[in-house]
């Protein structure tokens, strides 16, 4: 798996605005590949029942953690902790969350750990909080976090549910000093199916692929994704807040050309959450709404929005999982404080 | 160890107005005696060289921490964590802090699990932090904390130090809601010895003893610890806040008697850490600066402290260990953000 540029451009679309900044990931990436040799990529089918997945993800509010250093100790520290804990080393690293450079930065951990990757995730895109993973909507018991920091430290949490998950690792993670090394679970094989999101880092990939060479990339784009164009403008007004380990924020995009005359605005909590336009909701979480710039189609993340950029902003159907009553309960609107009743993001757009 | 009045009536004395209120570690000590049985009190000399020592205490604000509901389990579960860990069960129970509740709660602990207690503790009085005890200053690494909450979560903590020991437990703590059991360090009997200060919970008891029906408790009191007497009077003046799982304010005693037209200043981080008179000090940390009521020479807690109250305020010197230079990195005036050089209590009040 040598593609790390179109996988970081494929993870920073499927990572809806957040998952930390993909440049991160794929420098990492890179040198930690060069360093240690290339990552096989592995399906959950290949694995030996008993093997053990660990799915890894930085955790962190994206402001800092694109301007943290990372030690390769992190992830060498967690594997210790996981054979320490089962008796037995890990077999493969998993993405926890393809969205974003928590897509992308596993390729240098598993490389670090000369372990493959699965080609799975745990969410299919990008989510801000921990509990809010493919394991926890399947029902597996959020009973163990693992967390590593660059200063060395090492806290393993058993929490009683996947809220509280949430709650100690932010907190671990803010003492840490916003970011830290997560592993959140740990499967074996047998568990993991039916229980994370398959093929993942495949079309991470192929969706960073659609672009290249493309006469017009925004088009190819939206084709791969199956995604519907909400508006094409600049961005207005932007305002973020960094608090509590997370960015939450809003931005405006005001259309331009054929859009002209119309407005689209944007909840951010390091996500893109919500999209509104004259107080009618045309798409929401967990859809995916990712901003791009409207030449070359590339991601905008959420740190990198700016006022006056050229973006159009797409919206495209989640993984059906999401879609489940257990699903929109851990990643509904209503899980991030919108009084919004969830409604596909093809049918808000079909009666548009 | 039947006296648990005693026994609680002296860890509030070597609290230093902080560790907790009594009244809560009493209440379930007498309590699970009462289910479980009595606690037997080993000496470290007794025990076996892989003994496992477990030092306890409930980390949080006093504030918050007498009003918690605690749970029976939250014991259990370090217990089973330990287990875990090394593979064979604790063998005794410390208390990390013999001041204040955290004194007295570890017979509660060491009844629910069926274990002796340790005749020694950490301190030999009270500190807020974490990092603050003998095990750390005799340079044992500081490498394993687990916390049990209310909740029913376990988190482990490998710290790189004792620091991070501090900040990563308080960070989980106030996450759990400013309340949690915590192990600090697991100790081999063979590590403990030179480690631990032993024969505190004796001298507690010792302590609170004292007064039994002394003609004069306060004497009595004054004579049993070799403390100073550095004021008698009422205070008017107590300001506390409580942030991020502290206690921190001041207290102002007016003196009465013979010393009226005094006044004496202390300043609060959940103890009693400097005594201020005129600009001077008299009394500072390491050192023990306790408020007892006049009449009954019962101490007064930090988060007890009214207006009004006729309290006498004592001070002795603390266990030799505190006064090493790593004892004063640790725990001196400076380690609080006090710029002072430590002098003993002998030479403050010699040269009044």
């Amino acid at each position: 798996m040598t593609d790390i540029a179109a996988l970081a451009r494929g993870c920073a679309i499927l990572g809806t605005g957040g998952g930390g900044d993909v440049r991160t990931g794929s420098l990492a990436a890179v040198r930690a590949v060069r360093e240690y040799g290339e990552v096989p990529l592995v399906e959950l089918a290949d694995l030996p029942e008993d093997a053990l997945v660990v799915p890894l993800s930085g955790i962190g509010a994206p402001t800092v953690s694109h301007e943290m250093i990372h030690s390769e100790e992190e992830p060498k520290r967690i594997a210790e902790e996981v054979e320490r804990l089962f008796g037995r080393p890990p077999t493969a690293i998993m993405s926890s969350e393809i969205g974003g450079a928590n897509g992308v930065a596993p390729v240098a951990w598993a490389a670090q750990l000369g372990l493959p990757l699965l080609d799975a995730d745990g969410m299919g895109r990008a989510f801000p909080e921990v509990q809010m993973v493919s394991m926890y909507v399947a029902g597996l018991p959020a009973n163990l976090v693992i967390m590593s920091d660059v200063a060395g430290n090492v806290v393993t949490i058993r929490p009683v549910d996947g809220l509280w998950s949430e709650r100690l690792a932010r907190a671990v993670c803010v003492a840490s000093g916003s970011h830290a090394l997560m592993a959140d679970y740990v499967l074996t094989a047998a568990r993991a199916r039916g229980a994370v999101i398959e093929g993942t880092v495949t079309r991470a990939l192929d969706v960073g692929r659609a672009t290249e060479g493309a006469p017009d990339p925004l088009r190819a784009l939206q084709d791969r994704l199956g995604a519907v164009r909400l508006i094409t403008g600049k961005l207005t007004d932007v305002e973020r807040r960094t608090t509590g380990g997370f960015v939450r924020g809003t931005a405006t995009v005001e259309g331009t050309g054929d859009d002209r005359g119309r407005s689209l605005a944007l909840e951010l909590q390091n996500e893109n959450l919500v999209a509104v336009e004259n107080g009618r909701v045309r798409a929401m979480v967990p859809d995916l709404i990712t901003v791009v710039d409207t030449e070359t189609a590339a991601a905008v993340q959420t740190e990198s929005l700016r006022y006056g950029q050229r973006v159009t902003v797409l919206a495209w159907p989640c993984d059906p999982l999401w879609r489940t009553p257990k699903g929109l309960e851990t990643a509904g609107p209503r899980a991030f404080g919108y009084e919004l009743d969830y409604v596909p993001v093809e049918e808000l757009t079909a009666h548009g």
